[in-house]
């Protein structure tokens, strides 16, 4: 493997490289002429960085209401997103909640109803996990019947990847005497919105975190400051945001959010409801649609790849537009329903071709195709889309977007 | 583990929660009144965390020049930490530098003299590791003969951890045809300090990186964008930052900054010298300085440990000021060279005690109590200190930094 890599690297060099004249010492560069900038209380990326954004479609950044904002996948690397660009997702905005007066209450079929302090909470046992947390709608623009002339990020932005830390919500359950045979919690936020789903009482005792950090530090407002409900590896809008009540309920509420949205119009004219989990599915960020190949030679291929429903056992990559699959390493550590990032040298010869993912999952769920996809399911829904993505590389460099 | 968790939290409930009276639904909270704020491209902490900043020690803000700012370990949890409080160092201040015009020189001791831009560094293969990293000053105000009134952060906050994204220098180097019989490398930062180390081969060809990517996007200006040296669990100043160029020589150069700088004064009036990987050390941000607990009753200890040498193997904690040691569980994943979270529930009497914690690492090495530290050391330096840390509790809930 190192001896490997160490040849595809030389076999980059004579286009990535330039080979040294005889100056030496190096000029000294502008930067060192003088000091440079001080310290900050709070640092802020660099300002050559600054077209490095979330995307909007659709939606207007600095709007109130409801919308989205995307994570630039194409720009990013590794398995992380930072806060600052993790997607968004609001149905009213981001509302401003003094966390001293925030309170969490815990009631309906419980022995004893329960109220909670953002400060009650931070005294509980916690646990931190890195997860992906992906929006339902992720990847919408891909039900049409012509390929979006978008980057990665504006197609499937809408998922990004943090550590979460906060309390496992069995505990705050079992505090309050939960009824074990209450089947359902309504889950309500504070935004104006009142976002609001039933979540079933086995995922709530199972994995279900209230989340008060992200990355280290207090959950960011557009994340549901001061504390949001967070399940593992489920459509985003159940970890619900600005959490202030859980209610447990003998059958789901059927809220708005669940009727009038959030459902799945299939090609049979019915709708499937209470799809939870998130399928398995992977995309290649770089190269991606927009980019365009510097020219034929080595160049290395770097993507993500997630699985609501465990742990990412492989990702293949087609440079044929699906004929042969190689399979891609997985960068460790591999992390259940964590974004896994995927990696893998490919010496392009220059001449017009199709790059594909496909990801394959611990219980054994292939990615399927978009045909495969769009054939069982039809192209009347807009959430839950999992379909392999496919970049078309151009003789002259350029990728884009296509259905292959 | 899943019932004591339960018992314990059911233990907190008196303290923690409070019983719910019978309004329902409960009071419209005014978040819910009116829509809220609208998305951003690019997000920031919510304003109730204004306070949770960098920290400065001898150093100002918003000035050029030498200095320092830490991280506040103390309001942070998980293993992460954003890269808007990652701690700083530099000699001179933050230089600006346009990613479009900087190269990094390979040179000396090779058979190729090359150049790299960052278009092209971006082009070799890449790796994703999670790592501290940490100032070899941190923790220097330890050697003082009393104990510094200050928080965990400002004691200990010369320590950040972070996903580094970035080019296996091995590849360059072999690329360029280093010598293998040329050992030591020269790093020289694009700052106005021309911050410049010499580095072991050893290291260079094992897992140093050249990192373009810190927690998912591009480098921060103050961890050396557009591109920094990366040597795992090695002491911080050798990742050069704003790396410019790497001479290959036969011998150490002997710089500014491994002279006079970053050699440790021992008891003996004898200085260590190259002294690269950052020992064994654990600290509890939670409680900590600066603290006051509510009351007797379950707490929950909360902290970090780690190794340059290595993994973390075992934390144990006291509460009784070292008498007795329980062991900390650890939170997964526990990765090589990063930061560990540690957390330990406590039922605290309401008697004056002391908290420590002790890290143990997979090499065996066990953090030692500062009077043997100091016993050994000596206390004339500034560097490496690793002391085990201990907090005082008093009988009315305040903590304080104590030597015990």
């Amino acid at each position: 493997m190192k001896q490997g890599l160490g040849a595809l690297a030389a076999g980059v060099a004579s286009g990535a490289a330039t080979r040294a004249g005889a100056v030496e010492p190096p000029a000294v560069a502008p930067s060192m002429k003088a000091p440079g900038a001080g310290m900050s209380e709070y640092g802020s990326p660099a300002t050559y960085e600054a077209k490095v954004t979330r995307t909007f479609i659709r939606s207007q950044p600095n709007t109130t209401g409801s919308g989205a904002s995307r994570t630039p996948l194409e720009s990013l690397d590794g398995m992380l997103t930072p806060s600052g660009l993790h997607f968004e997702r609001h149905h009213s905005g981001v509302p401003d909640i003094d966390p001293a007066q925030h309170r969490v209450l815990v009631h309906g079929l419980v022995k004893r109803p329960l109220i909670f302090s953002i400060d009650a909470l931070l005294r509980y046992p916690m646990v931190s996990r890195i997860h992906f947390l992906e929006c339902a709608g992720n990847s919408q623009l891909l039900y049409q019947p012509a390929p979006p002339n978008l980057t990665a990020g504006q197609t499937h932005g809408l998922v990004s990847c943090s550590e979460w830390t906060g309390v496992p919500l069995r505990l705050l359950l079992e505090e309050a005497g939960a009824d074990p045979t209450a089947p359902w919690i309504l889950a309500e936020g504070a935004d104006a919105a009142a976002m609001s789903r039933s979540i079933p009482m086995a995922k709530a005792m199972d994995d279900a975190i209230l989340a008060l950090f992200q990355n280290g530090e207090r959950l960011r407002p557009e994340n549901g400051y001061p504390v949001r409900l967070f399940l593992p590896g489920w459509e985003g809008n159940m970890s619900v945001k600005w959490l202030r009540r859980l209610k447990l309920v003998a059958a789901p509420v059927m809220t708005k959010d669940e009727t009038s949205r959030y459902t799945d119009l299939q090609s049979d004219g019915k709708s499937l409801m209470f799809t939870y989990p998130m399928e398995v599915k992977s995309v290649i960020t770089r190269p991606s649609h927009g980019m365009t190949l510097p020219g034929a030679g080595l160049h290395q291929i770097s993507g993500i790849a997630w699985s609501g429903h465990g742990t990412i056992r492989k990702v293949e990559v087609s440079t044929d537009g699906g004929k042969t699959w190689r399979e891609a390493p997985l960068v460790a550590p591999v992390l259940p329903r964590a974004l896994t990032r995927f990696r893998l040298p490919w010496k392009w010869d220059g001449a017009a071709t199709v790059l594909k993912s496909r990801a394959t999952d611990d219980t054994g769920t292939i990615q399927p195709e978009r045909e495969t996809f769009i054939g069982e399911h039809g192209n009347n829904a807009i959430f839950h889309y999992n379909g392999i993505q496919a970049w078309s590389v151009a003789a002259n460099g350029e990728v884009k977007h296509v259905y292959a």
